[in-house]
């Protein structure tokens, strides 16, 4: 066991410095280059497409040996039309600008040194995920055109998919010239790439997790690496009194149900005690015919008893589900208090006519995203604009919400003078 | 000791939920009023500049009934013109811009949807630093400007002096109708509560560390929580071929020799064969007059035999002193592979007269701040206009280089919209 995590650590560290090479030169190619790669990985992508399918059927055997759930063996399974839409992907990465063509800032000094800042690769990328392949694809590419490394840590369940994927990206690279290092997978399955990549501080300058939340939790306890994920995405949709109704039903049936399995779906909708008497049980009755059940706090259920009751801990989950927390609250500022209180800083959404308690509420939520008036799974980043994303992060620093291609870049500072020297 | 562990976690758990809730409020409140608390911080200081003293002779006592160095003594000591120093810098913070007035990125999506991205500020901000009491009163105003709170974290040897600050600090911060927990200290010099803060995830958002290389190693290798700092500066200045002779001789000179101690400060010449027989020994003579010492590569000592040899491990060394390590190289490619080999990722310059040669240096080297013909002792925030700096940031995430108010601040984003749903 510790040869095997000797061998392992030193798998990791060759990786890592090869993919670091690889990083500093795509930090110099041209966009052109890089695009050609993303364009050759489709290209391999589609033309592979038989081998991605039955590496991807030797998974769903070994899956459908063991008690996984059909959801889970629905996220696993690649079919031909699954395919293209990766391949197809990577040639929309390659249509998005560069993100490395940016002067963030740029100015000249009493003494005439010119500072520019320059977006700059962030240099090497672990990406952890589970089982969905397309993940390990996207990922690979929004890292190539963003200059980066990545090295792709799939779930086991996936890895002979995952492989046949980097197979064809790798090939791909080759074909255009760029170095293969560029994207890495481990030689096998074995945990402890994980354990090693989360422990490879100045090797790997950043972990992103992508998955549930007990692998971002584990993931964000054990790194030694930066980490720019979510945990989960406790969003809520804040009825206020003024809202109008129609819109106010219209947003909360698709905050909810149109896909409950998004981290932007939202799991508790806290509505005024002035509004809820009349709009709750339209609310309830709209989500009921969607298939949606509540849990319900002692005021909201005194008003629509059907619902049944929350408990203890009801409004810190984040169901994931078909399934809705609601409490009727005392007006914005006991709103503000309880998303507060139980929210995870990821997407929370006001719906109100009134400027100024909307004002306030954007001001007030600390979330990386706060709406007014719209859908809380607009927190995404193709409806943001930006192409494509990597994840969702929800901590403080770097990055904040959808990561797209300019969230995987850092900058650098490009100073020139004329000889000057500091006082 | 258990027990004095524990009641130093309840501690910390309770400065960081009320700097959090401190942070919140400064998150809403005015420019004017951060303002006004950093002018009344600054009369505060002035006020107690007595007691200020008189804390900082007790500090001195015990320093002088130790072993330390006077380099150190000098750098605890407190005079009546330091404490107005301080005093004054927070008035200058005051006048600098509010970083918290800043829309990085405006634009409305095709579904009529408005997204703005703005500063917002980190939250609560952990600083360990070392003697130097005017590091508390920077990090204090830089963080209330910004609207983060603070918990400052000094040397032992001065934590009288950090004290006195932190009580005048608070003062001014009450008299301003500032939350006084935006900044607290311990109440003790227990080296647990280092360890505390470290292991503090999810209470503290973000540990900056300043002092010296074992200081921030420490911080880096054990911090469970975000750090940005650098833990040296071993800056490369390398003199190209084209290079103008005098500008070389000027440019090095004081980057070597300004100020040995800073972090900015050339620890390595560089410098190309073709121009090393008639330059290099200009360039020693210049330092050597200076008070300057070599460690010189062998092709360097068969041009001037006086300099000292480098041995194992020279040209990875931070002198921070008047040392200078010497490697002739083979032009660019020879140059660029020395600093990736042995560069901190700091800043590093280039003094040459082709445009060419520049470019590639600057787009190549990997530093935070690359230099074309200027001195690498410009690395600083107040040179680069930022008024003041927390510190300097070599890592590669959420800031790079001088850290000042904007580095201090993240972003979050607000959306407004007209009842859209997502499709």
């Amino acid at each position: 066991m510790d040869m095997n995590q000797d061998a392992i650590a030193d798998w990791l560290a060759d990786a890592a410095r090869a993919a670091r090479a690889a990083s500093s030169l795509l930090a110099h190619s041209s966009a052109d280059a890089r695009n050609a790669g993303l364009h050759a990985a489709a290209t391999q992508l589609r033309a592979q497409a038989r081998d991605l399918i039955v590496a991807n059927a030797l998974d769903l055997l070994a899956f459908d040996a063991g008690s996984g759930t059909p959801a889970f063996r629905d996220r696993l399974a690649l079919d031909p039309q699954r395919v293209e839409a990766m391949a197809q992907g990577l040639d929309d990465i390659a249509a998005l600008p560069d993100p490395l063509a940016r002067t963030l800032a740029d100015w000249t000094r009493p003494n005439g040194l010119r500072i520019r800042r320059i977006a700059a690769p962030i240099g090497v990328i672990g990406m952890i995920y589970e089982s969905r392949p397309n993940v390990g694809a996207d990922a690979a590419g929004l890292c190539l055109k963003s200059g980066n490394a990545v090295i792709l840590r799939g779930g086991s369940d996936s890895f002979h998919t995952a492989r046949a994927i980097h197979q064809a990206v790798s090939t791909g690279l080759r074909e255009a010239g760029l170095p293969e290092a560029a994207v890495q997978i481990p030689p096998a399955t074995d945990r402890a790439y994980v354990a090693a990549m989360l422990a490879a501080a100045g090797q790997i300058d950043l972990i992103i997790p992508r998955g549930g939340k007990s692998l971002v939790t584990r993931v964000q306890a054990e790194a030694r690496v930066p980490v720019l994920a979510h945990a989960e995405g406790l969003c809520h949709t804040y009825v206020h009194q003024a809202a109008d109704p129609d819109m106010a039903r219209r947003i909360v049936a698709n905050a909810k149900m149109r896909r409950t399995g998004v981290c932007g779906a939202t799991e508790t909708l806290l509505i005024d005690a002035a509004i809820a008497p009349t709009l709750l049980p339209l609310i309830a009755a709209d989500l009921t015919a969607l298939g949606c059940s509540f849990r319900a706090g002692p005021r909201a259920r005194a008003i629509v008893p059907s619902m049944a009751p929350a408990v203890s801990g009801t409004f810190d989950t984040e169901w994931l589900d078909s399934v809705l927390s609601v409490a009727v609250v005392d007006g914005i500022d006991h709103a503000l208090h309880h998303i507060a209180h139980h929210g995870s800083d990821h997407t929370d959404a006001i719906i109100t006519d009134d400027a100024a308690i909307a004002d306030k509420f954007l001001r007030s939520v600390s979330s990386a995203v706060a709406l007014w008036n719209a859908s809380t799974q607009f927190c995404d980043g193709a409806e943001f604009g930006f192409g494509a994303e990597i994840g969702i992060a929800t901590g403080r620093l770097h990055a904040r919400g959808p990561v797209g291609l300019e969230q995987l870049t850092t900058y650098r500072y490009v100073i020139t003078g004329t000889g000057q020297i500091r006082p």
